[in-house]
């Protein structure tokens, strides 16, 4: 790798070179992970540069495929597998240098791949308007990273995931060529750049769809059982006059994790996490009817570093539990739609006291059900392969984060041929993290 | 019956005794049945009042309790079932004069029950917000005559129906004593009232969720066949991403009676007519991918008379049929959500030239199906029974609409514990139009 003519390349762009910062910045959350966490804790880009500009976005990436050197793109670097992690070394590009919005109008906005979710929000609230949904890292991510290596989240109840048609309008993506192309992707074509890794071309803006920024009410529920919260959860997911952002059942076993919100989790009960908007509260009040105890309610409000309640779910949850016990991991579920608390209820049964539940009520292809991830009592990765081997039996798909390629990571544990398609397109030379996309050979290698 | 005290006990209510003016507001659309043409159709009020504030209709109700005259409250008059036609004479209580907008805030309003529905959204456009959903009758009917009357329309796709919690926030009414006392139903009790038919109280004011108000696009879509049309509105339905309003296929028959619409519908090819959100207009376009033609595409415009495209749509599609040819009918169908397209193929096959389909995507207790009011060609009772039976045993539900008692309409032929419950509460002599809750024996009597 000839990184002095590829330095003398990039003219002014800023550059980081101090070996303690690069290795540090190459990281991710793949800790998470006792099996990613071996596999990818000694690799490190060599350097990091940090366009401030599309024009030097597309400097980087020539200078890159000119000297044949690998590039991989980071933000936020909150991803859970290794998104952001330089498989080969080369360049870690960081694109936070690019987070201006260039423009909002009623229900869509356009803005730079780098610009932090929280900050986005923070923008469009004023005009009546938010993103659709986010990931739990909403206070550390960004759009770019979101759509990059993400799924969904907190909103995905109401509008699904990033995949379901609409919640993505259109991709800027620059190629890595000598002479780099800047390619608008519109639609479904954008589909190409969601959860690719960053393989994919390098996105340097996001048109995305907005939701009105209602008054969210955050809510703590009380249940007997773990199943009695899931009911409830359906029950108000199914619910089309309740506008919500997030519905979250939590096992027992898993609140007295729970740091500051531990006041608001009977030992020993179950417990439900909601996002409820202010003129829904009182049918949602109606619905849950005595069913279960709110010990918690209070206006989402993040000033003063108030911690969210969402950051108590989703891939959050795992993090709750790990600030006290490092030894546990997790899984990425999804229920069937047609028998899905049975099958909630059939899982819980086999693994007691090693896979500890919770939820994530989700539209999925139309259809109301739940994506999971459970934390993990981590033994040995046999047990562990057994344990998603248990799930898939039963009918409960697995995106397993304990890999670090696209092909493993994918429910189908293959790359989507449009993606594939694009990857030739896009990246002749494979410089784009190479061996995330392990199927991917380049023609021009 | 004694009027002439009823009459003085009214003050100076307005009161119309015109013979020709009471008989003529005493009907509403219940024509569209020839069975309930035939029994509705001498059927009138004595009087008209029309009071102008809460206070007057407590004065009407007062009255009407002490000299035990029947009671049927009226607003635009525009249900099929004869909701607002007085079985056994007696006051016809003309609510349009209560109008105004007690108050709105962002997602919710409160309004007098006799405003109308397109003054209503109108008065929230400025502010970003309209209703929830509508009948095909926008331009005619009040929030309170949808709410006693209707079950859900334009907007169901994404909210549901009426039913669905959240999607009535309150009701105020009035009860038929001779001291009459004022009622606040929150939440789920509010339900007590929905598709009532003004039998359990009188609204006289409604607490609606409230939607934004985006700029919708209308437009027809042609497709080669019927279920063509219907394959993709199942799946422009289930994109929980892409924002709309309204899917409403209509099949190759019916199009030819489509008036001033006729242009947009190539002979021979089924429609399917629809309104989506602007911002996600290039999201559904993508979805059709060249499925079907696109032959009308214009924004939402009521302004200058022009005729919004949801009048081709739900009973408004019968409407256009019988402008042309008054020997046709309907009907009210479920489908089942679980094998949608299997039960639409099947039954469209059962009824070739006779049973004319339209389906509306709707959301039904959380989950995609579609209500229908297909066109029938009229024959006999006794065939539309049939028709009707071949409808229930393949599963579809029927809401029958050649009847006018509420029990009879029902899916399940009974009237509502609870609001049978309410009606003995609020109607002790069973005033409120005697006959049309036909199960109810009021026990004061």
């Amino acid at each position: 790798m000839n990184l002095a003519a590829l330095l003398a390349d990039l003219g002014d762009v800023p550059v980081i070179t101090d070996p303690a910062i690069v290795r540090k910045r190459s990281r991710d959350f793949f800790w998470y992970s006792p099996i990613l966490n071996a596999q990818l804790a000694d690799k490190s880009a060599d350097l990091i540069a940090a366009p401030r500009t599309e024009a030097e976005v597309i400097r980087v990436a020539g200078a890159c495929a000119r000297h044949r050197v690998p590039l991989t793109v980071r933000a936020g670097g909150t991803g859970n597998y290794g998104q952001a992690v330089p498989l080969e070394g080369g360049v870690l590009l960081d694109i936070t240098g690019l987070s201006a919005i260039e423009w909002m109008r009623p229900g869509a906005l356009r803005v730079q791949a780098g610009a932090m979710l929280n900050a986005v929000d923070a923008a469009m609230q004023p005009h009546g308007w938010e993103l659709r949904m986010h990931p739990s890292t909403r206070r550390t991510a960004t759009v770019g990273g979101f759509v990059a290596g993400g799924s969904g989240g907190i909103g995905s109840v109401t509008y699904g995931g990033l995949r379901e048609p609409g919640n993505i309008h259109a991709a800027r993506i620059v190629t890595v060529e000598p002479e780099p192309r800047v390619i608008e992707l519109r639609a479904d074509a954008a589909q190409k750049i969601n959860r690719a890794y960053g393989t994919t071309g390098i996105i340097t803006a996001l048109e995305m769809p907005l939701a009105p920024a209602w008054e969210w009410i955050e809510l703590v529920i009380a249940f007997d059982t773990f199943l009695d919260a899931a009911r409830f959860g359906l029950d108000a997911a199914l619910s089309d006059g309740i506008v919500k952002k997030l519905l979250s059942p939590v096992d027992a076993a898993i609140t007295p994790y729970f740091g500051a919100l531990k006041s608001a989790c009977p030992p020993g009960r179950a417990a439900l996490i909601a996002m409820v908007a202010e003129p829904s509260l009182e049918s949602f009040k109606t619905l849950l009817a005595g069913r279960g105890t709110i010990t918690h309610e209070a206006p989402a409000d993040e000033h003063g570093g108030r911690v969210p309640l969402y950051e108590y779910t989703w891939n959050h949850t795992t993090l709750q539990v790990l600030k006290t016990d490092r030894s546990v991991t997790y899984l990425q579920c999804l229920y069937p739609h047609d028998r899905l608390l049975e099958s909630v209820a059939r899982m819980n049964a086999m693994f007691p006291d090693e896979v500890l539940p919770h939820l994530e009520f989700i539209r999925f292809a139309g259809r109301v059900t739940c994506s999971a991830l459970p934390v993990v009592r981590y033994t040995t990765p046999e047990r562990l392969d057994e344990i998603i081997a248990l799930h898939e039996a039963a009918g409960v798909h697995i995106a397993n984060p304990h890999v670090y390629t696209l092909e493993d990571g994918s429910r189908y544990k293959r790359v989507d041929a449009d993606q594939l398609g694009l990857k030739h397109e896009v990246d002749p030379y494979g410089l784009l993290n190479p061996g995330k996309m392990r199927s991917y050979v380049p023609a021009a290698a």
